[in-house]
């Protein structure tokens, strides 16, 4: 039967019924509504009244920023949208629009989008990381979501790989996360423009703050000053997978998120590095590659981890 | 049906024949003859048939210290025993015993023992690490033990912490295991050692190689210095749980190996660490403890592990 799936993201809100095939059959979206829960979930229960117009569905899945709580289907902290957090989102939605409503962490949504219907769809065993703001992460082991004894697994962005590296947002020290992620990229661009402000990147910052989707553009142009920016943060982005690969010995990495626009001028450097770093024979495995649904994941997954009302899933196989 | 495990280590090889309760019927253990292929099979199948005298077992399986390629039943790479590296031990020792044998990593079969009979016999989500002259790990997520798609997973002690730390020897920097294994303690006892002559470790140091067990001996006599080195090795092992505990959110950690004889003098800095690192929910509910087999929970993971001639689990719930 088709699912809905809702993907609550800090700037909008996206919602897409599909076929268990992975077919989208409607579509709507909306700004995110952050001034208060009330508006955020008339805005969230608006787009599924939309979408879900003139089809049949079985229940919904919300992928959501942050921290979950499964067993109580709401967000513990989402440091991009704290109006989210403690919403009992379950009731709330599930009063509202009459389906069976489950509640999941947006990168293990999209994650489990590449798996089914992405760049996963052939493989048991996947890792997603999504490279933006922040690192997302979501693993497929098994064939199974890694969602942990409370949901909350599956956050590859939280591994310190440089135990006395630069402070993250979380608080730790030395995260992937504080390395490679755009808010990273940026920070390292702004760092190198500051000490040759007669480079592009230098010309840029002195008219506004560089950002990661800045140093790609450059990048892309030959900048190599752009291009060596780029190569740290794919170094450090090998130094986190080769420590995964180890750890769960997939066929596939899907790096998705904004960062991936940079494709091979940011994944080459994580291969080399990866493979430098990781072991036989998972290291000569594993194919680390650009994911294949662009921003479409996390609603596909989310709709493919809707349950029925019985608490079946609707899309499983 | 009774099952045989056999833990093949570079000192000892230990069977035994175990009831589907956990329950060990015989035992046999054998000093490692490593000096040949041949030899080695022997030992492998003496053991075997001493330990299967009188019973009815249904399947073997081998637990064996290294890489291994799953599909092909054999180790890829083994630095503590080599003469094992691409034996076909499923052929080799099943026509001798005319059992179905299987393969399986060491600290993944020590894993899975202690997920079925020990430490996390009550959980879903159970992350083991053995700490001695390596790390050795092995992860039980959803009730499913993480084999990866060659089999090699599992492979926490691998994974960069430091990524400019000391050179490990798998030939990556900054792994777990450069930092908090045994043979790390022993390295950082010897530094300090010949920075301080006057200390109890510099007088041992004087007579002999320091050793990480000499470091657990004087830190429970209370030794200040061999207290800070047991800290320094627990802090890292901190490091490394931390991101364990965002990537699996397990509800136990079980810790084995020599350096856990430490107990709490190395495992409540590690303790402090990963919560201070670590992510909530996860690193509230995680419980990071001494795993409860001790050396047998190679022998009895592994016999868990075995299969009929069917292919089915001897032993699985």
């Amino acid at each position: 039967m088709n699912a809905i799936g809702v993907d609550v993201g800090g700037t909008k809100i996206a919602a897409g019924v599909v076929t268990p095939e992975g077919e989208v059959l409607s579509e709507a979206r909306y700004p995110t509504a952050k001034t208060s829960e009330a508006r955020l979930l008339s805005g969230i229960i608006r787009t599924i009244t939309e979408v879900k117009d003139g089809f049949e569905v079985g229940g919904v899945c919300l992928a959501v920023p942050g921290s979950i709580l499964a067993a109580e289907n709401k967000v513990l902290d989402s440091p991009n949208l704290h109006v989210i957090e403690g919403i009992p989102l379950k009731d709330e939605i599930g009063e509202s629009t009459g389906l069976p409503v489950t509640v999941e962490n947006d990168a293990n949504a999209a994650a489990w989008g590449e798996f089914r219907f992405g760049a996963g769809s052939e493989v048991e065993h996947l890792l997603f990381l999504t490279l933006g703001t922040g690192i997302g992460g979501g693993v497929v082991s098994h064939g199974v979501l890694l969602r942990g004894a409370q949901g909350a697994g599956g956050e590859l962005g939280h591994t310190t790989i440089q135990a006395t590296g630069p402070r993250c947002g979380c608080g730790n020290r030395g995260c992937l996360e504080a390395l490679a992620s755009g808010t990273a990229i940026g920070r390292c661009a702004r760092e190198v423009a500051s000490e040759k402000p007669d480079s592009a990147l230098g010309r840029l910052a002195v008219k506004r703050e560089v950002t990661g989707e800045d140093v790609t553009e450059l990048a892309r142009e030959g900048d190599e000053l752009a291009l060596s920016v780029l190569e740290e943060a794919g170094m450090w982005l090998g130094v986190g997978l080769a420590g995964f690969v180890n750890i769960f010995n997939p066929e596939v990495v899907a790096v998705g998120g904004g960062v991936a626009k940079a494709g091979d001028l940011i994944l080459d450097t994580a291969r080399r590095e990866a493979h430098l770093r990781g072991r036989s024979p998972g290291r000569d495995l594993v194919e680390i590659k650009v994911a294949t649904l662009g921003p479409e994941s996390g609603v596909l997954g989310a709709a493919a981890l809707a349950r029925h009302a019985s608490g079946e899933y609707v899309l499983d196989l």
